[in-house]
């Protein structure tokens, strides 16, 4: 079970992350913030790259969640809002972190590829449910845009309520997903 | 006047990069691939950032000149339109050297940071048009789903025709900023 120290490490990372990008962030910085030592700090994690697949950890084990529970669904429209409104709900309640995958340049290389890739295969996962499995090109637009107007946009309304951000994503993707019919 | 073998070196480059990222890529690769040594490759260009700026040169000029014609617009809507079919035509035109900077997280680093802020303040500015400089955050998040709708899915489409997919990205930006009279 996670300690009070374990608890403040994650969050002044993230908060750092999110302010001066990955990195630009040092260990020592990360440590300062806590309030210990930057030995203390390797005593409780592997390094800055540990750090972040932690922070990223449960936003991608919520949305792989999202997804194994829309799969259950009989109905295709009922998968879809399910996976939009569920990837909405999931990056919002996480917008900070996910900020961090979106839009932070410095989070790539080795040691995070990994991350970027899972997340990608929520990405490729979540638009073969949009597109209910229609290969054509226009289906798999409309599908990439309107994921994108749930996840992209997340990380530029930090103090935006979250219930009120959320209609307005999934109000977005409608709008797009309401062309297949034309 | 740029000779054959600069143009080359640009081609093949683009395609290397855009094939195994440009982290991925070797000045040797991007050597081997031309028929040239390394050292004569050096002679082209001070290193692999400088052949990235130059690949990325052309289409950041083209939005910024999206940019400054739609200014000159008298009506909010021709300047959106403006935006949107510019920003459409001149991602789709060149969708692979874009794809870079939208999805390959190797694109970064001090030496790239310049190119991708350039690209961010385009990014700013087109929001801004899209939305009419309007600063409630209902109106700032359509227009980043409108953006989003029109440049962020070129690159999942290398192989369909410019014209076909240029209809499509923008009807639906036109789907999302249609929401802003409701």
């Amino acid at each position: 079970m996670p300690d009070k120290t374990w608890t403040r490490i994650m969050e002044e990372a993230r908060t750092l992350f999110s302010q001066q990008t990955y990195g630009g962030t040092s260990m020592q910085q990360i440590a300062q913030a806590v309030g210990i030592t930057k030995a203390s700090l390797y005593h409780y994690h592997a390094g800055k790259s540990a750090i972040l697949s932690t922070l990223v950890r449960d936003p991608l084990v919520e949305l792989e969640r999202v997804l194994e529970l829309a799969s259950l669904r009989r109905e295709r429209e009922e998968r879809r809002d399910d996976v939009l409104n569920g990837f909405a709900r999931v990056m919002i309640a996480h917008r900070q972190t996910m900020g961090l995958l979106l839009r932070d340049g410095s989070v790539h290389g080795e040691q995070t590829a990994e991350i970027r890739d899972l997340f990608q295969v929520l990405i490729d996962r979540a638009m073969d449910v949009l597109s209910d499995g229609n290969t054509g090109w226009r289906r798999k637009l409309l599908a990439a845009q309107a994921l994108g107007a749930v996840t992209d946009p997340v990380a530029l309304f930090a103090d935006v309520p979250a219930d009120e951000l959320h209609v307005e994503l999934v109000r977005g993707a409608h709008a797009i997903l309401a062309l297949r019919h034309h």
